[in-house]
This record gives structure tokens, sequence and C-alpha cells, in this order.
């Protein structure tokens, strides 16, 4: 822990391989490989299909306790695990979500791991990539250009223009787009209507995209995906608007997954990355299903705390890919505990073992939730240079408690051999038979099946419906669209619907404010809030510190 | 002219050779190239360095009469000519402009040459191609991101909410984004105001990356593009904002220039296109420069009649790059002619010599024109099956009369083999010493260089400036941004800025609406009329017909 680099300066001083080399080295014939420069390459679909006879390896998720402002660090114990696995000797590839291009431009920088738990080209990675985002982007636009253009060359569908439920996007931080009026300026223009902008990611593109088996999987999805109502009140599709083959069209690469490599030239595969609240939040089944393919032990992660990302990871994506998890790994940081134990921000550097003690509530709880899903757990405490011996001996004392251990993890200095113990824990939970199971059936009702997140997961009295729910779940259950599995969007910041309430809360409701289906990616989406599906750029946008030279070299990304 | 095989039908028959042999019979090192899979490539600016001590070569407008809704084929002839001059032993390579995404689906089809004189691969330069207009999309609409959380986060510039000129941008054809209200939902969304939505090819980052010499000077460009003006008046500018850095960030890769091939295997550099109204409508100044570098003949092509796209490749690209033109090409059909003079769409397939030495005068003038420059000139009829002997001979008796030969190409149905007359032809002309000078002192007040355009290339009587017009003079003059080239925002499909007005009017004005600066770009832009800056869908798009397969065969593309 004593490099002060910066993540770009560290990224900086490693030499890529070639991504030919690291793709052969996982079993990638480069005829497989599209290229995006030496290292970038997109897989093609027929090169997966022929991995199809290859042995499934283990699959390894990597969630986190409640997330606070402190920091976990997810992605960078995902990738300093799968680099600590090859360093013990397995074969492991990790995959992790693909980042959005708006946030970049407002705080938040990069997200590509760090330190030395990095995957790499990462300035690709964080700007352009190879160009899924922006074929998203295109696709959900043509479906709204075709929905306005539609109504406006006579309406043969009668679509009811107030109640438009597709949206546009762009992968931009973009508050002046969230709620708009269009088509202004007379008849030319076509028919007058609000409407809002999104940020790409949570597109139900991205979602269908994350869930598809194939392209033609994909467009069977697309078509499915609900855009309007009509004016008797029947669900209007992309397919009724001939859109899913454009769509696709757009799509065709974007549905490739993509490799990269980490510092350590371990191979990431990277694609996908829809919202966490009102989507799944995990990297595309493809890439999954690909990793399980290549390697022996595929590292992957799911999007917030475990209460979100882990649950939607088992009751939607491993149920609609067919996956079963043989371990799980849950981050925490000291500092994080102390938060959840009432520390404030700016006194978290004090060692505080009562606090971390009282904090412990938070993680106590997500280790019995996925022990209820049948599956074997460790801690990965991602260390910090404040950490003090008394507090991390507490934290290990209070899992014994729970019959789960505790490795200390050091990915950001040390790389691969910082995680090496944790790599050891993995390796030994897999050998482990378990005995994964979903948390409901998904025949069961949309009340019954939110109830069993909201008292088994968050530990909640019971899910309330508001009017307008109870309204949407009638709608959906008399067009047979109720039988899908549920996607809580919640804030991560508690188990509760109340932001503030950190550590282990009890005694709390969960409001469901709206439900609606997902038609395409096949989920029903819960509302428990307001949720920000278009941010803002701060005071002072990261933006406006960016630069680069004519060699190509970047400031201020990092 | 047997062939009925489509487009895509005859670009599958074709092999493609490897871009990296392409490009290094060209003179390209590999270690120069960025691959985007085994068939398109972009080419490093270091790499681009390297070659400046090679001699320039030839270069070679194609550039065509007065548009009808008959066609010209003028990329068709571009491409023919270039395989025409490697099938006659000369080393020829061909400069063109990259297609917009947003047409396709609309009724426009595929941009990329026809039949045997195509660019391949053609799906990909017709969808996301290297992904260049959506860097161009994202750069764009970052800046007015950046321009509304300014004026949200306090407005330090105060910038007058009225007087905002930069507009967002899509590569879409949405007639419904054209007018809207923005920020609407109270405080959190910031300040309500009207906006617009452009395709993104009018946007003036588009024309600035296409006028540029390197990353740093595009840099400079962005900062000097003109948002908004203060409420004293004063401009505020991109360089303001702080968001040239970010902005060249994001347009780090799309400034290289990307190199495909024809069907021939010709090298093809595809880069830039900006619209050929609102601006100057030809390919990237640094892919022609390259081509130069490349080869004895580079052969490009400039948007729209001769009228327009070659003025603005003289007075603008030429001057602003410092480029000096050997030969042009003005492409004509038999067709084309006889609509010019006065013959219906439906009626073409009949001979008609009359109307064919009446619609002459179209092209005539056109010839008078390119020679005013102090250039070269052949006429290059792009033929059609119906073409009769009779209107052929009468087209080469009238040239004869302006002392400029004919050339009959096929290069749709033969490739270059149905050029080689042109190329001969070309060639000699390059052989000439020519007297190549600008139409106007770019010193010139801007009535005078207005002046200058509609006197002696439109043939009008003179420009009238609106009061509006005039106004907006006198702040540019006062602001010293008036020194700059032209560029005429006018129809295309006349000489005058009369749709109607076919063949060679006389005795008429041309009305300046609107004089606005592109300062980043580095023209004055003068509207004589409402310009389209954001095209709509038609009753039944292009998109409804396409399809793509699990293999990654499209269909309705072209």
């Amino acid at each position: 822990m004593a490099e002060f680099l910066t993540d770009i300066e560290i990224a900086d001083s490693v030499e890529m391989e070639p991504i030919v080399e690291v793709a052969e080295r996982a079993g990638l014939n480069k005829d497989f490989l599209e290229l995006y420069g030496n290292y970038k390459a997109k897989i093609s679909l027929e090169g997966i299909k022929e991995l199809d006879n290859n042995d499934d390896g283990k699959l390894v998720l990597v969630t986190a306790i409640t997330p606070t402002p402190a920091g976990e660090g997810k992605s960078t114990v995902s990738i300093g695990l799968s680099q600590g696995l090859n360093k013990i000797g397995k074969n492991s590839v990790v995959a992790l979500r693909e980042p959005s291009l708006g946030p970049v431009f407002g705080v938040k920088g990069g997200a590509a791991g760090g330190g030395y738990s990095q995957v790499v080209p990462m300035e690709d990675i964080n700007l352009h990539f190879t160009g899924d985002l922006h074929a998203m982007t295109a696709a959900n636009n043509l479906l709204s250009a075709l929905i306005d253009n539609h109504i406006h060359q006579g309406n043969a569908l009668r679509i009811d223009a107030r109640q438009i439920t597709w949206k546009r996007v762009l992968d931009m931080n973009d508050r002046a787009l969230r709620n708009i009026v269009i088509a202004l300026g007379g008849k030319a223009s076509g028919f007058v209507r609000e409407d809002h902008f999104m940020i790409t990611v949570a597109s139900e593109i991205m979602a269908a995209l994350c869930l598809a088996s194939g392209l033609e999987d994909l467009k069977g999805r697309l078509a499915k995906m609900i855009v309007a109502y009509n004016l008797d009140g029947e669900p209007v599709t992309a397919g009724d608007l001939e859109a899913q083959g454009a769509m696709a069209m757009l799509l065709k690469d974007a549905i490739k997954p993509n490799i990269v490599q980490t510092l350590e030239h371990t191979p990431a595969l990277i694609h996908g990355g829809p919202f966490a609240n009102i989507a799944h939040g995990c990297n595309s089944l493809i890439a999954t299903k690909l990793g399980l393919k290549l390697a022996d032990y595929l590292v992957t992660e799911a999007g917030f705390g475990a209460d979100l990302g882990a649950e939607k990871f088992f009751d939607i994506k491993c149920r609609l890919g067919g996956l079963k998890p043989n371990a799980v790994v849950i981050v925490a940081t000291i500092k994080a505990l102390k938060m959840h134990g009432g520390v404030d921000k700016k006194n978290l550097k004090e060692e505080n073992v009562d606090a971390l003690e009282k904090g412990f509530a938070n993680l106590g709880r997500h280790l019995e939730n996925i022990k209820s899903f049948g599956l074997p757990v460790v801690v990965a405490v991602n260390r910090f240079v404040q950490d003090t011996d008394a507090e991390i001996a507490k934290l290990i004392e209070k899992c014994e408690e729970y019959g789960v251990e505790v490795s200390l993890c050091e990915g950001w200095g040390k790389g691969g051999d910082g995680v090496t113990d944790l790599a050891q824990k993995v390796v030994a939970m897999c050998e482990q038979p378990n005995d994964f199971h979903f948390l409901y059936d998904v025949e069961a009702s949309i009340p019954e099946k939110v109830n069993a997140i909201v008292q088994k997961i968050y530990r909640g009295r019971q899910a309330v419906f508001t009017a307008a729910a109870k309204k949407q779940i009638k709608t959906l259950e008399g067009l047979g669209l109720d039988k899908m599995p549920i996607c809580m969007a919640k804030t991560q910041f508690s188990f509760s619907d109340d932001k503030n309430a950190v550590g282990a809360p009890t005694d709390f409701d969960i409001t469901v404010q709206t439900v609606r289906v997902s038609a395409g990616a096949g989920f029903i989406v819960c509302e428990t809030g307001d949720i920000m599906v278009m941010p803002g750029l701060p005071k002072v946008p990261a933006a406006n510190k960016m630069d680069v030279d004519e060699s190509g070299k970047m400031e201020g990304l990092f």
C-alpha cells in the first residue's frame, strides 16, 4: 500500500499483451476475434458456439455490503481475485460490466477497477470502447423516431400519445433532457407530446441484450418490448411497429462480448451494463456463459449491495440463463462498516471497534441472505492503511459467529499477489457441494414475489402497494405478463426504502409506488421511490479538467 | 449493363482483401493501422506524419451538374475513376465522405457507390463504421449538457438563455426533435428553454474536424466555437466553458482517417461528411492530404452540384488546407440533363434530343464556372441503357463548343474497366499546367464575397440581405469575425434559391435570410431559405423492411 501513483499512471506503467495472445491463452482462436486495435476485440457468436462442448467452470459472484460514501471496491476485488486465482495456478477469467460514458464527465471518473487490479486499456473502456452503448442509443432512438413517425403518418395502431412508455436515451449526464416537450413547430414536426430522455444504460434494450442468448433471441425480446398503449388500453410493442429487425441490425456487433485484459494479462470479458435499480445490474449472460466455457473459475460481479445485486443475479440472471453459482464473495471495508455503525465520514480514520461491531449488523444480514440461497460465502476485506489490527480482529471474530471466513485483500496495491488468500478460500468453497435455489417461485403472484424479497432479504414487515401499483398489477395480470421475476428498484444505500437507514434497519414497510413490465428483458420492475434515470453534472464537472494531446496522452479522466 | 444484381449481392460476390494488405500496397505500414476487424482500419496521426516527405500526387475533384430526382452517381463515378486509374497502371486512392446513419432508416438506403464501383464492407460503412459519428454526437451533446449545467449552477458567464445557438444532435431522422422545450420538471432539471436537435452531420464539430490539421488544431477550433451570447451580447465559446479538452478526448479516434477498399481493392479513405448546405460538404482535409501523400492520383468528391460543392471545395477546403487541384470531373447523366430541359421524370426513357440540348445549359454553366477557377474539366456521363446514340452525340457536340471532352462511364456495370477512358483523360488534364485561383479575396466584406458567388457562379443579379442578415453582418464585423470564407446554404436543386428553377435560370436575386459564423470550422454561413437540419422518416420507413439473422446476414439495407 506504499504506492501513490494514480490509476492511469499505474495502467500506463504496465505493457499490455496483444489481445490475440491473451485470447488464445484463454482458448479463443484468433479467427473468432474481431479486433478493435491491438488490445480490444469482440468475440464472434460463431466462435462462442464452437465452445459449446467445453465443460463449464465454477461461477463465483462478487457482491458487497450496503454501499456507503466510503466506497467498497467491488470491481477492484473482482479483478484482483481473478488475478489471484491465476497466481495460485488456477485458470480464471473475469466478467464485468461495461462503463457508461455519461458519468465519466460528471464526478465519477473511470470505472475499470483500481491500482494493480485494473482492466486495460482503461481510457478506451471508459470512453467509446467498442461502441456498444452508442449502438444501443441508436437502436433505442430509432424506435422512438418510429413511434412518433407512426403517429405523424396516420397512427394506424391508434397509439395513445398520452401513454407512450418508451423514452429516448443519450449516454450523457444531462438533466435538462429529463422532462421535455417534443414535436413543436407545427404540422411538419408531428404531434406535440411530453417525453423524457434517460441515460442509455437505463434503456430496456440494455437489459434485453444482457439477458439474450443470441441475436435471434434478442430480436424476439426487442419485438416484445412494450412501447405504448393504444386508445383501448392494449399494449403496443416494438414488434407492432416492425422495428425489431432494424434495431437488431444496429445491435449485431453490440451483442458480441468484448475481451480485454487485466494488468496481469488475465482475460477480462467486459460486456453490457444495465442499471442496477430499474434493471438487473449484471454484465451480459453471453459473456458470463462464455467465461464459464473458457475458465475453470469465472469471477463476476453484480451492482450495488447484495440485497439488490446478488438477489437479482440469482433470481433474474441465473434463473433466466440457467446458471448455477458455486461461491459468493462479499466485499466490505472496515471504513464502510464503521459508517454502518454510525461513524461520520470525516471520522473514519480513527479506530472505532465498537462502531465496527455495530455496523457489522449490515454485513451479517447479507451473509445470512447469501446462505439462504444455499451458497457458501466468504468476506473479502478491501484493505486500507488506516485499518487497525483490533478492528480486523473484531471483524474476524464476528464473522466466525456466522461460520464465515474473512480474507484480507490488497489487490489495489499488490495485484493478484494481494488476493491469493481469497483465491485459495474461493477454490475451497467451490469444492463444496451447494444447495443453490431461487428465493421465490416465478409462477407466484406479483405481491407474493415482492413480499418474499421484502421479508426474507430486506427483513421489512411487508410490501405496501399504492393504489396506482395495485391497478398496474391488475393490468399485468390481465395481460398474462405477471409470471416473471421481480426487479426491485430501491435505494442501494439501505435495506429499507429510506436511504438514510444504514446498518440493519428493522420494523419498516417497503412502499411499491409503481409496477411495470420490461417484457423484452423479461422481468417486472417495482419502483419504491423516485428512481433517477438521467443524472446531472456537478457544479464543476470532471469534463472541465480533461485534456488530450496530439500524441493521444490524456489527462483528467481518472 | 446486363447486371441486375443488387448492390449488396454484388458486394457479397467479391472477396475483400485484408485491409492490412490494401494499406501496405498503398504505402501504409501496418504499425500505423488501428484495425476495426479485418477490413476496416484507422490510420494513426503519427503514421501520417511519417509520410510528410512524400511528394504530393495529383488532386482530382469529382463534382456534378445540378442534382435532379434522376440521380447522377457522383460516388459511383469517383470510385470507378479511381479503379480505372489503377487499371491503366496509375496509382490511385479515392477519398470519400462518411455516410450518416439516420437517413439509412428513411428512404435512402446505403451510400457507398453502386454496382462494381462500391466501397466495402458497405454494411459497416453504412451503419456504425468506426464510430466517428457517434463520437461527434457525444462531443456535441457533452457541450450542450455543459451549457445547461453552467446556467443551472449559477451562470457565472451570464449566458443569455434566449441566445443559445448551440444545438443538440442525434444521428437519426427524427422530426419530433426539431423543436423542443427542455428542462421542465422544476428546479432539479434546470432552467426551461427552447432547444433543437439537428442530425449529427450538421454539427459544427463535423465541419471543424473535417478542416482540422490535427488534434491540437481541432482543440483550438472547438474552443472557438460560439455556443451562445451573454446578456451583454458578447459571444460565449466552448472555450469559455472549458469544454474543448473533454470534447477532443471524445474525438481523439474520430479525427483519424478510416481506410477501406473498393471492390477492386483500391484503397478508399472514408472520413468525415459535413452537410453540404450549412457546411462545406467534403471529406476531411486530413484524409485528402493523406491520399495525396499515398497516391499519384487522389480522387475525391464534393457534395451537391458544382455551384455548391465545387465552389466550397475550392474556396473553403482548398483555401484553408492549402490544396491545389489539378483536374475536375463533372458528372452528368443524359436523364438528368433532359430533366433540366423540362422533361418529366416519368418520360425520361424516351429519346429527346431537344430537351437534352435545352438542359445542357445547366452543364454548360457549370463548365464555365470550373474554368473560371483556372482548372481543366471533363464531363463524365454515367451511362444508362436507355441513353440513345443521338442523345450522346448531341451532348458531345455541345461540350465541344466549350472545348470540353466527354467520357462515357460504365463504372456501375464494369467497375474500373468501364472508366478507363475517363482515367486517360484525367491523366492528360493533370499533365497540363493550370491557373487555379480562388473566387474571392477572403479579406473582402461579407456582401462582397457573397455577391462574387451569386454573380459569378450562380449568375444571379445580386444578393439581397434581409434586415436581420444585415444586422448579423454588422455584429460579425464588430467581432472581427467577417474575414472568413463564405459557406452558402442554398437549395441544391437550382442555381437560384428557388428549387423549381431547373436548367440555367437568369434574372433572379438570392435572398440571404441569416448570416452566422461557424467560428470553429472557420467559415461564415449564409442561409438563403429554410435549411432542413433534421430530416424525418417517410410513411413506410426503410427500417420496417430491415433484418439481420444469427449469422449476421442482413436484409433491407440497400
